[in-house]
């Protein structure tokens, strides 16, 4: 039942080199072949979220555009995000801003995860916000990777059993959830 | 004490007709002639907040340079702002996210007002921002606007009492914690 699952990965930080991207780029690596991770990588080109341009019929921006049909395309989301004065990063809540009138989003999975085990502001406050969403969150906590040395590479994080078993655990859960979608929706094949 | 105050207003939606605006438009036409409300309209025009362009020596987009401008040139801040999908909305966090960073914020006396009574999610959201921002929240709780009528225009929700009450309040407070500032602050003129 796993076979062809495509997972988005959305990093809550824009920078170069961040350790919430590099967390994601680990966890493709450590995918089984039969697991997609595409890395969506367009958060810093969405314009601020405007219920204006979101009504029905509307044509929204390209950059909201890519950004829905990537999550269409894709069987569950998972999110390793920063936190930024205590709170999610305004650009990443942005794009969820963009997502809450989406009907594709309705009991998608998705997973958290938190590269930083002291702060717990931004996951909760998203946790909150994709429930209100409802979207399906697989796990009550976020998987905690518990990196110490913050210029990791993902080889390196994905190399290393203690980051890695978080990571795994994550894959299995969304893995399941979707797996559980699929036997949940009845297919009429043709004879 | 008063002379001279000058409060920047941000509304956290970028509507062409938000009602959260018009709050800030009444509350501008509620202020004594002594206190000057400017609104902040660059909330869409903010970059995604990028920690690897805001370092020491930068210099940071036009936008954020006018964003921080504005509130330089303010004695306090008033915020008034939706509740988006349980959490704040992210170009207006984006806009905080800009903020963290820079020593003007600290001790700077800001206001939280709320138009939807039933929305308390992003509320609690900013007060634990702004305070992380060492801001000084000069009140526990958000000055709560009881809305009923969403399409009011600035000049109705400025006459009608019960909309005017709360404002008056935040006014007040915000005058309080300014003048205080101004009488702690010591001025040694020349002989």
């Amino acid at each position: 039942m796993t076979n062809g699952i495509r997972l988005l990965a959305i990093s809550g930080s824009v920078r170069d080199r961040s350790s919430n991207t590099e967390v994601l780029r680990a966890f493709a690596l450590l995918a089984p072949p039969s697991v997609t991770v595409m890395q969506y990588e367009g958060l810093a080109t969405l314009p601020a979220f405007n219920p204006d341009h979101d009504g029905e019929g509307m044509t929204p921006p390209p950059a909201v555009q890519d950004l829905r049909s990537q999550l269409a395309n894709a069987d569950a989301v998972v999110i390793c995000s920063p936190e930024y004065a205590h709170g999610v990063p305004g650009s990443l809540k942005n794009a969820l801003d963009w997502l809450v009138s989406v009907p594709d989003m309705v009991h998608k999975p998705i997973a958290l995860v938190n590269a930083s085990q002291r702060s717990t502001h931004a996951q909760l406050s998203l946790a909150e916000t994709v429930r209100t969403m409802s979207m399906h969150l697989v796990a009550d906590q976020p998987y905690v990777v518990p990196l110490v040395d913050r210029g990791m590479t993902s080889v390196a994080i994905a190399s290393d059993p203690a980051l890695a078993a978080p990571l795994l655990d994550c894959l299995d859960a969304l893995i399941i959830a979707v797996s559980h979608d699929r036997q949940a929706t009845p297919v009429f094949s043709p004879c």
